[in-house]
């Protein structure tokens, strides 16, 4: 007996998931690097390794720690797609962490550089780094134009840099955005491979990509893409066009506690769901079985939802009914549990990684 | 060492903060029964009943569980502040809670009031309850003319009605909405306790309050406040002028990670500050030394901070140096930590009921 809410994964949608991602990245002959922190867990990663994935990309240290804990006896090839500052702790657990795992570093800044091969010092070289691009996102990442001499700083303070990586996270918007994003990161990634190759750096790892710019994704510049919500798909990605009700593979499963009229209030509020609600989204996330309604506010154990005017009665689910929500961003949503509860409730899935910040 | 980003308490300013409410509400004659889900912890549970409040107001079972095992051997009073909807297993955690604290329960429905009756069985003589008015906020409760109905409903089926309760979160919002939302929570009260006595029962509790409207309580009507926030603070209440710059005692430490003209990025993301975001506030959290500053995005890893244009380049942190955010809600931001890091690092205070949304 699970008591609600709680977040429910349907592993055969996932893993028609994972096999549609895989399968496209094969015809175009891009390798798959999939994200991680979206899904924190183990058993996923296996099922993205399985189905062909080179390795896994995770945001922080820790997030690396607990996978490389959790696969053994695998010794994974992680890439931290993050511009770390290291510390003396941060950089005495990289080294530790680089004896149980490959490991991939990123740099945006030559003070981010020199800091990185003064800390790692003599086992720098077995640490590769790919430079971060900004396509369009402004948030972290440098312009095309100063990827080489950048790359030409961090090789020069010893850093084995191999290639460049950018995150088109401007897709995520209405309209054409998926699209103009893709079109942003093949542009950039071109200049700054182009500004590598100018310093003497071979620029062999060219790596982008996001859940909502897979359909977009081409062959020839791009190397490897990093897509990370597509193995459960959200109310975002419904919202963007970049899966379909179908595709939906995690939900939080809620109890309606409240009903006045064309209003019902379920016990899933932001601290299950998480509180994302970026201006182009419907609502705080939506509910699986009924699409037209919207969900208006979100407390921390209250979404509020409203049916269209009008709905009939029996299409409002009655106070004691169970209903399934779709998350806006499902990444945030997992982080919040330390289990996933699978398909019928006899296997739970712990979140390994669920907190791992830092 | 503690690796960027953690939650930090300043204690000596939470000590001020819950003796200041505290002292009001002992000036007012008001009970105050904190709202924990604030907080999770019990130290600062135990501070907060150190200085008087006469138990803990939790959401979900699983608080009041997790209060219940780390406050032993204290017996503590819980007012789950929820209108339950109650399954077999749900009613079994109720019953074994019983028996190790003085439980509350909220209900606002004739279909609730009888399946908690009829769940609970014998065992619900010696839980009190208290009936949900709506104050304005149009989240769960009832209209307060419905209350005299709902209670004599609820008392019919055997449970032990001994109130009413409010929460006024029509008050987060700009302008006068404190004011005018701490107004309609006496009104709303004043009412629905007519409605009880009308019926014949005594609303001997009449609770409400929230942290933005305790400048506002007063006595007569109310009996009892519930605020959550008002040890820590957060960027909504700066915002809402609830409190100033120096009652904030809970901040996200953050490394700076990139910085380009008046932007710098932070380590600091929506997994550690929480990703709550109303319209009203003017971004996503603050930083504690430059108020001047704004949070103009926010990733799970990443803060976009803006500097106002034209900032002198020495007062925009550099790429290394370590900053103080404060989150827009600390609820939700405490609920992404399994410990909070305590003033000089030295303790650490486990968030006990992280998690406990069920």
């Amino acid at each position: 007996m699970t008591d609600t809410p709680y977040l429910r994964v349907d592993v055969e949608r996932l893993d028609r998931n994972v096999a549609a991602v895989a399968g496209r990245a094969r015809e175009l002959g891009l390798a798959v690097r999939p994200h991680a922190k979206t899904h924190k867990c183990a058993e996923i990663a296996r099922r993205q390794l399985r189905a062909g994935a080179v390795g896994l990309t995770v945001a922080t240290i820790g997030e690396a720690e607990a996978f490389a804990d959790a696969l053994v006896p695998t010794v994974p090839d992680l890439f931290i797609a993050y511009p770390l500052w290291l510390t003396d702790h941060k950089a005495a657990r990289l080294r530790a962490l680089a004896n149980r795992a490959r490991i991939r570093l990123a740099v945006d800044s030559v003070v981010g550089a020199r800091q990185m091969a003064d800390l790692l010092g003599g086992d720098v070289g077995e640490i590769e780094v790919l430079i971060e691009i900004d396509s369009g996102q402004r948030r972290t990442g440098i312009a095309p134009d100063e990827a080489g001499e950048l790359a030409r700083h961090a090789d020069n303070a010893g850093l084995q840099v191999i290639g460049v990586f950018t995150f088109p996270g401007h897709g995520y918007g209405p309209g054409n955005a998926r699209r103009d994003a893709a079109d942003d990161e093949v542009r950039a990634l071109t200049r700054a491979a182009e500004r590598l190759q100018d310093n003497g750096i071979d620029p062999a790892v060219r790596s982008g990509g996001s859940t909502p710019t897979i359909g977009f994704a081409s062959s020839g510049v791009l190397t490897e893409i990093r897509p990370g919500v597509y193995p459960f798909n959200d109310a975002q990605q419904l919202e963007l066009g970049s899966c379909t009700a179908d595709d939906i593979a995690l939900t939080a499963i809620a109890t309606v506690v409240h009903r006045s009229g064309t209003r019902i209030v379920t016990d899933a509020g932001s601290k299950i769901l998480g509180a994302d609600r970026p201006a182009w989204t419907s609502g705080f996330g939506r509910l699986r079985h009924a699409l037209d309604a919207r969900v208006t506010s979100l407390s921390e154990h209250h979404a509020v939802i409203e049916f269209p005017t009008g709905s009939p009665a029996d299409a409002i689910p009655d106070v004691g009914s169970t209903v399934a929500m779709v998350p806006n961003h499902v990444c945030t949503a997992v982080n919040l549990v330390d289990e996933l509860v699978v398909s019928d409730g006899s296997v739970r899935w712990p979140v390994v990684a669920r907190g791992a910040n830092s």
